[in-house]
């Protein structure tokens, strides 16, 4: 089988490999769709995310559905010929963390495409049979590699805990930024969406979605853009604050905007990842607004709501997944993604 | 002006009284609309709820508004001539419960047309002005009156929190379960709304403002209906239960279907008020699934969002305030409430 | 091996079985000690705990521990010859609750000496080695057999979340009561900790482990004994109400004065097992008040940390493991926790 | 009367004023004792604390008790001749913070010793009636000054919602974490506390008071000393670090120590003030680990609980209330604190 392997910064070889087995539990996937992930293009540019690096060859992606072809424990045959969405982290299971509903931050879960653990840009991949939920016919190979980003936005929603007449700013109209957006929509109870970000088409797409109200910063330097939205989220909420702001950048200005436009006793909710191992934070309005602030790590048994929203046409890919490439193209779609370019918001690399 | 007092159970006499004068901080509202509540049927019948009894001659009503006249403070003048909704419960501010965000269980609080406090079913009323929001223009002032349930419906949703994917039985959908049903479906995250009530025409409603799905018992003894019900949320969720469950109903089966319909882990809102000081809970049901149970007081500082909610038009009052009555029929319009006559579901007398 | 199988109300009989081999992931423990808990005397006295119903032949129960003298599989072979204190209950961990943080309530949970399901009133019994806590040595095997317990009470203090300045009621100072009263003196900044019962021995015991106020209320019939409680309660805390109330009891009394001792806003938690499908509760108290209920299931992973306590000295059996019983006085022992004779409170089977 | 007036940075003028006449609903306090707070030393030494900033003249000083000697209303008259310490920010009570149990992020709060407010630290002083709290006899004025900052205290650990099992880090061992520290200790089924500092004499005094563990890295760059701590840190909790830390310092590298030595899905909540506008954050370990990040504001109706806490001997002032000082010697207090000389790590001024 053909697998796409990251060999060097910016460097993508394709290779052949055996099919794998199956072992006991397992079920092996014929990879259709798998998405370009942000997390995916820091890996790809540099290797690392903070001091999480990566060692090549390794197969990147995790956000992937495929078909069910063969399992290796016979309890697992009803998912044979079903096409499903992967859950991509393996946790452990036994450790406090996965006994304690905290599975997402098990130190011992393996994550496919991430440090020591080869991912989906392949033509099979071997994963445990209970982290393949399978999809309705009505949701296609590319939008079921939609499913993942999807959890990590209803782990977002879980974190935030919406409650009506609450207003939320969101910070990075990205395809994470843009699901959130969303689910926050469809919560109609809350009044008040807004949302930010630095590229005009990502913002119109924001929107088109149903935003209350967008913001694009003027042009200047990172410094002045970020006031500028600072005082813009001031300004729309009366000097208040948003109940609730969620980071979906991947800038350090996104930890700011989102702090920075808190209510007092608001609560901010980080999905985004910079990059970087520390980035600044305005810790005396924190202080003095008594902030809470959440980090997202991934999902948390998100797979099934996800599947049943996306079943259920509440969410619209059609402005999100922007862009598809085949296999041999992935070098292209990796550098439009890290580029922006043609207006890119998500790219999917789909095998068939 | 003209008082509807109440002088016995069944039995409201109109009596006239002095038009009261603002005391300092307080507002003179021309009352133009009172909703009749579930609570308001309780005295009207019995003269008490529970241990809580009243004396006559008393002034019921709580859920209205009016065009305020007169205020006692220069600082409120920015009130006049404006049509307010009027938080009918005043929190004495200093105590512990006041101070640490619990003002609706202040043992101090004033509760119009409750022991010992005249209500607004009168063509005057003098009322803290800080307790007074204005409704916009769109806002007739029979729906103003509808703020107050709006509000218990909003601390409804505040203490169920849901979250996307969670799926949600309201049980009793007199007018506070169509309002909490229409909040729940907003929240259009949450996938599966059900309702259930023992009047068709209640359940019709339901299901016109978008329910997933409905139920009404088939006739038999209230012991056959509840395990009916009971049969039939566990069915519809493939024997899960709901993630959360609201006992909206006046009756003491209500509590009994919420908590055996909730799933393992479940949360359970009560805001239903059966009447009586003691009802039955199917303890070991609540014991195995460690369920955890919340009582609904009131509202909590939530008019701002009922307000909105309605301004924006989240609530369809179409089918929730189906009759309208003159002061001199009040006897009447509590009649028709009290035994669901005529497909009545919310009542308001309307001064003008 | 021996068995201690229970045949029908109020009878054991001693049989003999082959010793179980360890399967795959299990851990073959010789028996020790084993504790007699509240729902085994319900097994015991009626063969049931509400609708939960077990068949003869049952090994009851569940609170033990004994030497790991086998293991199934190699990495479990550090356990051989350590005392461990068994988690008697086995989730799937595979489903939405078991993955969410709430095994406790797996459906799929087996649990020793429950319907189909042998306890460990046996020579010897097989289990899941992660299931086994090695304690350390200063812990003796019927002290040992003690933490299953506090691992309930832990869990009870998690659903209690006892703050500083908190005041705490226990209701039933039985050894699930007078553990959860330690646990609660230990939390100094708890100012004040009440604890109530129908037995002056156990009184007595609360109140040389140091509970701040102690009552037994006079006799009388149980309704006048009840709102006695009540009434002392009201009076201790100056009318104002515990922030926290906990039954502990196994009477449906317990939920009446646990709910009606409850500060408005405050928190009732209930661990008590009355026995009854049903019991009445004082809901237009807890709707008043706006309380919130929380049923507690045995535990969640409170295994570790009950351990660290008894380790640490913060718990002192010595008032409450009252009694010792040989295999063969096991009808006596069952007979006399459920009498309450000769002032017990926790009785051990101890085979060695 | 005498002022001390803060002039500009590093200097105080004493002036005399009129005793303020205590208006409706005040009372007018003869200060006895003052204790000087971080937040006084960054006032003293810049004028400022981040965009906070103070207008000379200005009387510093907010931790304060003192006798009432007049009231400005006759319900307030039992509190003539009490001591009493203050709370010392008065919220509107209006706004909706105010009324949703967030009164200490009031946007129109008054502090005093505050930008715009003058403080305590004269001979008199005019305060809300209700903002001051009796103390029992046994509360000498110096120990009742401490109120104040027991109360942040009390507030903190309600933010970090100790269970028992908790393993807990104190970063910074001024008086606020050792306070902190003591309310941990007697939480005692928190069975692990562990303290670190730079100075060794603060050190000293948490070992003294019952640290489980204590740490004082070794001399090195700031840097250094820093990831010797984390390295601490990990190393004696085995690699899992900390369910609960707490920074309690006024230097940046607080921040990165408590989010750095905290474990996947802890709670990191941050007391301490370190003056900038902006601090570094370790946001690749934040989101990789799941945190909960609380900024601590002050206290939320605390001094009640704190009151009790001090009344009953649970914290030891001992240690910690290390230097007493006259009005006149004011400069050299705040000298001492800032350099941190003669070991001092609490000072009061004494009127009395």
């Amino acid at each position: 089988m053909k697998c796409i392997c990251w060999i060097a910064p910016k460097k993508f070889e394709i290779v052949e490999r055996p099919i794998p087995k199956p072992a006991k539990g397992e079920a092996l996937i014929k990879v259709e769709s798998v998405g370009v992930c942000g997390s995916d293009i820091h890996y790809y540019l540099e290797g690392r995310i903070g001091d999480q690096i990566i060692s090549p060859p390794l197969v990147l992606g995790h956000e992937f559905a495929g078909i069910v072809e063969e399992v290796g424990t016979k309890d697992d045959e009803h998912l044979l010929g079903k096409r499903v969405a992967v859950e991509p982290g393996f946790p452990c299971g036994e450790c406090e963390f996965c006994k304690t509903g905290h599975y997402n931050v098990c130190p011992a879960l393996r994550f496919l495409g991430g440090p020591g653990c080869d991912g989906a840009l392949a033509e099979y991949i071997a994963v445990p049979a209970n982290f393949c939920f399978p999809v309705p016919e009505n949701i296609s190979a590319p939008i079921a590699s939609m499913v993942e980003p999807t959890a990590v936005a209803v782990h977002t929603m879980e974190l935030a805990g919406v409650l009506p007449g609450d207003t939320v700013l969101v910070v990075g109209l990205g395809s994470i930024g843009l699901i959130v957006l969303q689910l926050l929509l469809n919560s109609s109870p809350t009044t008040f969406v807004a949302g930010v970000d630095l590229l005009d088409y990502r913002v119109d797409v924001a929107k088109k979605l149903g935003a209350t109200e967008v913001f694009i910063p003027p042009e200047g330097s990172r410094t002045e853009q970020t006031e500028h939205t600072i005082r813009w989220a001031k300004e729309i909420t009366q000097g208040r604050g948003f109940d609730i702001t969620i980071d979906c950048t991947n800038q350090s200005e996104g930890l700011i905007i989102a702090c920075s436009s808190a209510k007092p006793a608001g609560r901010v909710v980080l999905v985004g990842i910079s990059g970087k191992d520390y980035d600044l934070i305005p810790v005396s309005i924190a202080r003095r607004r008594e902030l809470t602030l959440k980090w997202c790590r991934r999902f948390l048994f998100n797979f099934p709501t996800a599947i049943e929203l996306i079943a259920k046409g509440k969410i619209n890919f059609d402005f999100i997944l922007t862009h598809h490439f085949r296999p041999d193209e992935v070098s292209k779609a990796f550098e439009m993604v890290a580029n922006n370019s043609d207006n890119i918001i998500k790219a999917s690399i789909d095998w068939v």
